[in-house]
């Protein structure tokens, strides 16, 4: 698993006391990815863009990805679930991706826009249904209109 | 766990042969009872009513009640991320919502209500953060604006 999260070995070995501690840096790490790729996004500084269409696009790309990976960055995720130790790091991750949507809408609706993303990866990652970008596309749409 | 999920643990002694189709017994159960729910909503058969407003209520009764078993169905549901065998019984648990929505609205639609729902459930569950009810009414109202 460490291989897969992207976390040096090293650190893996040395440094990390318990698994929670693994499974909170290995969290941190996927979700600045994300926040990362949001934030870097074009269409979030420019105004005239489709914000809609380039969030729906990010998905696409990230679902898209090596499916072994984005199912352990969605399990770690869920993982704070059961483990109160990942609960402020994955309320990180939502804050990082809405903050990062803040420059273009209210935090009300970047908040859902975040939970829209999630769900949608969700209905994707557990019953095997095709990613459909134009959906995603016309209900982020909604949220922003 | 048996007791929790409310399968009878004579069933669970006798009747399942792996763990797989224990937890699909019991996330199929889980999943019915929150269809049913939605399904028995007046909100659904009368279209005076409002029903962002009711969608956004019955979520508030599911996440206000025993956190433990709310947790637990939330579990049996995300554990199709790593077992195939409860895909179906996920996708099932999506169909039946969405078709009990389907009396309102479009398909797409009722299953971007779904996949909100989702998100809004995720972002409690997973972040401690408090359950707004006002907020997931507004939000659902713009997916069916």
């Amino acid at each position: 698993m460490a291989a897969e999260a992207d976390v040096p070995l090293g650190s893996t070995t040395y440094h990390f006391a318990s698994l929670d501690e693994l499974l909170v840096a290995a969290l941190r790490q996927a979700g600045e990815g994300f926040a990362a790729a949001v934030g870097e996004s074009e269409a979030l500084s420019d105004p005239g863009t489709d914000l809609a269409a380039e969030l729906a696009r990010l998905m696409g790309q990230w679902l898209g990805g090596e499916r072994t990976g984005v199912e352990l960055e969605y399990e770690l995720y869920l993982a704070a679930l059961r483990r109160p130790a990942l609960r402020p790091v994955a309320a990180e991750w939502t804050d990082d991706v809405a903050t990062a949507l803040s420059a273009r809408t209210d935090p009300a609706t970047a908040r859902a826009l975040v939970a829209l993303m999630d769900g949608i990866c969700l209905q994707v990652l557990l019953t095997d249904a095709a990613y459909d970008e134009e959906y995603a596309r016309e209900m982020l749409g909604r949220l922003l209109a």
